[in-house]
């Protein structure tokens, strides 16, 4: 099955990956980590709910930690071009056969919620409060300094289902990874907003969240969270790297949240803005594009993710293939 | 006088800066320079013209030096998305006014070759030659690792002009130095492609081109060519830095090649695809916003520039400034 | 006058430089200055003073701050090896014809006093109380994430003399300025514990103390510091840098404490424990000694110190030869 | 057995290590590893050996590989401060019942040879020839741009006995793990130069060479030597990390050159030239002393190393602990 045509030109503008809300089972644990050490700001907090931010985002929230009795992954939120772009996002959804509908959010506007086929949810608006820069109080600078939100990855039960679907929204793959002999997708990276990846998918018993990538400067700033983390008592959230990844080129590191909501803290990637930028193909046998360099990936990493709340994740079509340890 | 608003609906849809010629008077002493100091790659040479690409670039060129028997700077080219652009192109500045015509480059598409009111030359494609990723070649990056080109800056006779011509093609300011007595605009930084530019005007004797950027990875790349243009008979050619710009968060250095055009080495800077992304608005008199910290710019760095061949520039509408030292 | 040959086996055997204690006239804005934004530790506090050390150190401190009417520097403190080291520096020392006495420091031992021919007041003690390691505690860092306090340099009247004296100690030199014509050294930098320098000494108004540098770890730590000072009210303490000397291959960043005492982040120099390490001479025409790269030095780089209390500088024998611009 | 008194006056004056001897099957592929690939600078070439040193060293060489049939490890070198601490060696040795003789080594003066009680080969020596500094010729910098040897580690088959002898000889223990129940030494950090180690022993099959490392600026340059590796055929020979130790604080990473041999890269370790420097006593059963944050080990990392060049090692007295996995 080959890779499906870029979209050119999309039904509605998607302009980037927004946010996303976690369920979590103690508030207080979550912010000392995601605040106290991985260095996000609160922006708000209220009702069971911490908003956060990254260093150089303006908009109000890029990660919403909301208190519950059970850990889930929530909507995974995209911001659109302009208002316009919800109501055409509504149609085109529509006519591929989603469910959609208008649900309130705090702190932004008009708000479309909806599913991929196999069931992640998703929403999209067009404006979100916007808050006074921070970029340059350095003062304010912690944890691993992360700069912005950078993107998701989920499992998926059919990646070439996921990919032909998101394809059609418009997002363009950059990476993938396919089996040589059926030629069926294993892995792909998909963009909107000129980077590697605003989403991937894996192929896995899904949909489920497999990780949220946040951006930052060097691999000196990872090298700083680790010293921070394996010396405040968070060694054990410490799940994968540092490495680099043959795909994205990236510098990364696999942590996990109280929860074990996993968080990837990610550098050195490319900018692929071009609309007839080539998709890199990876070979599903060869070690280097999960592992440039660095220790094999732990079985967690392959298997474990965060469930979307209320989202029963199926088998993969695929047979999971044997991991490859690089 | 106001700041334009964004067209977020601009008349063709440029993707992003892409290339530009240098005259240079000695090709060999360039090329030693270009390549074997900065570090960029030879991708082609031929009939006294060298094409040269940064690490991380799939697209043939981002600079091409050509022997002269005067220095000059040419045609600023970028890449639109596709070919009905170039026809929409066309429309459009004819529209504005500008002359058009269609050119033949090597290694690009079809080409048109217009200019902005004050005469700066630019040049529009859809297509160029495409070359194999070489960006996890490590064993070729050398120099500062250049991994992008990323902006160009030129003088402007009267940039409120050069402000509301380029928004009008679609360029969006994300940061802008003004007048606060009479509102006039000193400078201003705009983009396609979604960081803080692709194109920046100074209050100047222009058009000129002020210098071309090149996008690296942390501040010890820039650091590694201090060391290296120190100790190999280029300290001459160091004019400015390190140092970092309040404007843009940059971390810079700017250098000079043998003749004399100016090139930044540049990281530390930050997302802007926001449609709604907010301009930051700089005090003329706020000293900060040249020099957050670091030496005072030196008065070549505010006086030099490559003149465009056969363009006469001309004195700037506003008097100058006096030079605001850090 | 050529070098003197450096001393293999002297009369007492001294370790390291030490701390000194420098008297500030608001404790609270020193405080706020040398352990809220350089990062070292307060490891106590009592009666108008506040002692300080640096994150891998484990002796007690590192620098006093004393609050006292007037700004002064006080005496330079070296760590001998052994108590009978005491013993013999006070017999060496008379034997120079320098007074000597035994006076009382808190968290130190027996503590020699003493003074270098031209006034600069030295005391030298074999054990100062030992803290734990903070070494490893990574949330504790902050700042400039000090690590060491690696050496003074002062000002001196006449260098031949200061380095006859202080070469007689066992201090060897590294690398040393020196006048083409008549051979006088104009700048000496001498070592015991096998960096490039324990204590320096440049031709000027003296003695004074021209400033105490700290050792960091990469670039990076003094990049952040400039970062968080521009933005925290100090812009104007940063006096110099970054840059790099020729000398000791340093790159380094002078700052100014809220009195104006002199401090240096300083990395990148190189070991010298081998007793045939040839010193390096440097032309004192060669603008590559002062700064390998970077904006030239500032009038107040070269003029300003900080009096040692009670002592009278005097002008230099050698006249002040003019400043070199790099 | 509790952990030796420091001898604070030792018989002969032992500055640091110096070099040591690699026997190597194809010495081609050895210079693209050694010098090609970790940017040692080649010093000499003849009869089979090729002589190396680090960026700021002033020293002939501080490595040789010699072509040979077999993979083996010779002397460990040492520079002595003074001929008379080589004719105070000699004596020391022989009243310890070890065999000396004098021996004849190129580049470098008067040589006595001898051997730790269990066998490993050693050599002394005052003067080596002294190179012109290249510490500044930063067009030289390549690969991981090692900058000094740092250590030796061996596997000993008693580590108490080796810390017993070696502290006769005026090395002093900065770090060493201990079993708790009986007090004997699993592994010991001896240093003689300042820093953490010039040697140091862990319990194993021995005499063996387990490693020799050099010092590296900032762990990016660790990172740049793994892209390199990873992706000029060299990814077999990257053997463990990157990761951060906790035993000496290095971020490490650890590789093997064509024949086997293991070299650490290596920074962030700290300065122990106090004499009453306080040991840091590690548990064995504690994780981190091994690997503060990174991966486990590999089984190789443990059990293997190189061969004294006609030594049998032999098992050692204490049974092999479990390998602790982090």
């Amino acid at each position: 099955m080959p890779l499906p045509a870029p979209i050119l030109h999309p039904p509605f503008n998607t302009v980037r990956l927004s946010h996303t809300v976690f369920d979590v089972t103690d508030l207080k644990a979550s912010r000392a980590f995601w605040s106290g050490t991985l260095g996000l700001q609160v922006t708000a907090e209220a009702e069971g709910r911490l908003f956060l931010r990254a260093m150089e985002e303006r908009g109000h929230h890029c990660i919403v930690l909301r208190e519950a009795k059970l850990p889930a992954a929530n909507a995974l939120s995209f911001k659109v071009w302009e208002e316009g772009d919800l109501d055409r996002a509504k149609d085109a959804l529509e006519m591929l056969g989603r469910r959609t509908s208008w649900v309130e959010r705090p702190y932004q506007g008009r708000t479309l919620a909806s599913s991929d086929p196999h069931g992640v949810p998703v929403e999209f608006y067009a404006r979100m409060d916007r808050l006074p820069s921070i970029h340059q109080n350095y003062a304010a600078y912690h944890g691993v300094k992360p700069l912005r939100i950078d993107h998701f990855n989920c499992f998926s039960p059919n990646v070439d289902e996921s990919v032909a679907f998101w394809n059609t929204l418009g997002f363009r793959v950059t990476e993938y990874t396919a089996d040589e002999d059926t030629g069926a997708l294993w892995a792909a990276w998909m963009h909107r907003k000129g980077g590697v990846h605003d989403i991937a998918f894996t192929n896995g018993l899904g949909p489920r969240l497999h990780h949220t990538a946040f951006w930052v400067s060097t691999p000196l700033n990872i090298i700083d969270l680790l010293d921070l983390m394996a010396t405040t008592g968070y060694v054990a959230n410490i799940e994968r790297g540092p490495g680099r990844h043959g795909i994205s080129n990236a510098f990364f590191l696999y942590v996990l949240d109280p929860d074990g909501h996993r968080i990837e803290l990610y550098c050195s990637d490319y900018q692929t803005v071009d609309p007839d930028h080539e998709p890199i193909h990876w070979d599903l046998k060869d070690p280097r594009r999960q592992t440039l360099w660095g220790a094999p990936a732990p079985r967690s990493w392959f298997e474990n993710g965060s469930a979307f709340a209320g989202i029963a994740p199926r088998e993969p079509d695929l047979k999971a293939a044997p991991i490859v340890a690089p």
